[in-house]
């Protein structure tokens, strides 16, 4: 596998951390994991190595998550800043229903923000009968409609409550609500930009 | 003023809950207050008008923010969802520095989320030795390039980080990072979808 | 009423920071309250008294909630802390089921911590079988037994959950969750340390 | 080590779902990581052992944290209840300054509030000249004070804030604050109930 990232501490020193403050001594703690406490020493010291199933049994026997012992990534941002060419925007065929539906070409993201997943968006279908809707999904999208007239339909997909908006509109879809796109009937392809977050 | 929007709760409900769970009973709430236990329950049962006085008297007496005693509005999504078209895009001009230096077209907002700020924005400056910088905002900021060869600059404006961006390009700005837009020199106005959250 | 505590920044100055961020010009926000330009320089300004209906109206023309539009207190913290003698914690009588049930001594509490409220609470009645319920609430609890054997119910009232607890024992009450303390039958009453947040 | 709790999802679905949620397709993914598209399917399916240096690259090429990746343990409270005996407490002798400044007697905890720790802590310096200051630490805390006087000390250590807070009082200090206790001047050892979180 490729090479890691830097991580912005280790997992010894925030293993220390978390049993330093829920008042458990490196005995307990040994006695515990089945270890001793020079064992102990080492983990926190960073000089062992630790497994997956090893630092869940650790999260465990200190009462907290695997997420809360886990070091952050050093940010991947210039400055504040990063950037993608649009050279770079990884592009992937989204099938449903056996079809080319949308092209999702993929724009900049950055650790700091996992949730944020900008799109451009190539609504493939020109035909709002042959919508196939997705279940929804946790993040907020916000919508612009670049090229096309963008036919949408959400909610209930037996009963959907459906909109055509033009080239220049804009919508929001909240978390959890089933959705599709497509362009209106025998118009063609259309583009939207789109930012999960 | 315009009407204002319905709420999901009353101030009176929200006040009484306040007060329930701090454990506190109704007649040190009106001792405090210098209102009779009369006057209280006409308070909580949401017959007497408030004002903003009062309100920041309540908050402070129960021990707790204005923000925590007011009613949400309710929701302006329809089913999930809120669109805006074209021609309802507010359109503002962005002075700086004398210029007429951004034109901001606003898209469709939501009170669900009152920190999305999504808009159109025209780059009317076509001279990066001309860019005035913002002071940073307190937004997560996202941009894809949509005309014109955009270019950014960030950080401090005296030895800024800079960078060009063609069309098809995107990027991402963190909160309090200062920055500015133009086009490259002579090349004309761009246009970017910039969405704010 | 009593006098209102200082707060951190005016409401014009987080209206006017708010309009801005949605790129709102002074005309087109007085135009949607029906004001003058004037008007708007001296609200945001902070020379105009706000009744809460005008705020309320500006909230909703401003696309977010009265709470992200309120400033916040100053803290009431000294140097991080705040303490309360025992002879200043108001006592409170709770009543359950016509019977005294419960007696309140309601700790130190902080404006910069609104939910968080901790309580010597008595329990007066020593017989199970005479719990009464409360609903659960919205806060978690964490409860320290000091004096008598605590009797806790929770879940279902119908078919609860049930343990006695020594002098000595803890236990945590996660939101939400209906429960009920008293002492084992006929031994008197008990006290706990009760802290919710 | 001790056997590892159950967890409310698998690595390989939590996996999938985020490479999903970001729009990458199996061969991009498998690539990236040097794999094939088999060992993904197995990866996604569960049926591979996961190192924790491969989970960190995995990470990094989904573009999000560790955390994000990590399944939930499955709760450990009966019903939204947990609770501890005294005979369970585990007891931790605190040094400072080469004293036995306080001794532990660690409270019920919950894997559902990682920061929650609750203790009972025994006091055992009488005299304010021999505090020894922490560091301040990232919790809020709030203490009631059990037995004897307790003297607070808190701040900055050279130039201290200090009050002395009789048995009933009770006290908040703010996150990061350094801070002390002792008991008054030959008054023997102290008891308080100290809830961080």
């Amino acid at each position: 596998m490729s090479v890691a990232p830097a991580l912005e501490a280790t997992y010894g020193e925030k293993i220390k951390a978390r049993r330093e403050h829920i008042k458990m001594d490196r005995e307990a703690f040994a006695k515990a994991l089945g270890m001793t406490a020079d064992q102990v020493d080492s983990l926190e010291g960073g000089s062992a190595d630790i497994t997956l199933d090893q630092l869940t049994a650790i999260a465990n026997t200190l009462g907290t998550s695997i997420a809360e012992l886990t070091p952050d990534f050093v940010s991947d941002l210039d400055e504040g800043v990063c950037y993608q060419l649009p050279e770079d925007n990884p592009v992937i065929k989204g099938e449903r229903a056996g079809t080319n539906y949308y092209t999702y070409n993929c724009l900049v993201r950055t650790r700091t923000m996992p949730k944020l997943v900008p799109l451009l968006l190539e609504v493939n279908v020109d035909d709002p009968e042959k919508a196939a809707f997705n279940a929804g999904h946790d993040a907020h999208e916000i919508i612009f409609c670049m090229e096309g007239d963008i036919h949408l339909k959400w909610g209930d997909s037996e009963n959907p409550r459906e909109v055509t908006l033009p080239q220049g509109s804009s919508f929001y879809i909240a978390p959890g609500v089933p959705h599709t796109l497509t362009t209106t009937k025998g118009s063609g392809p259309g583009k939207v930009i789109s930012v999960n977050f």
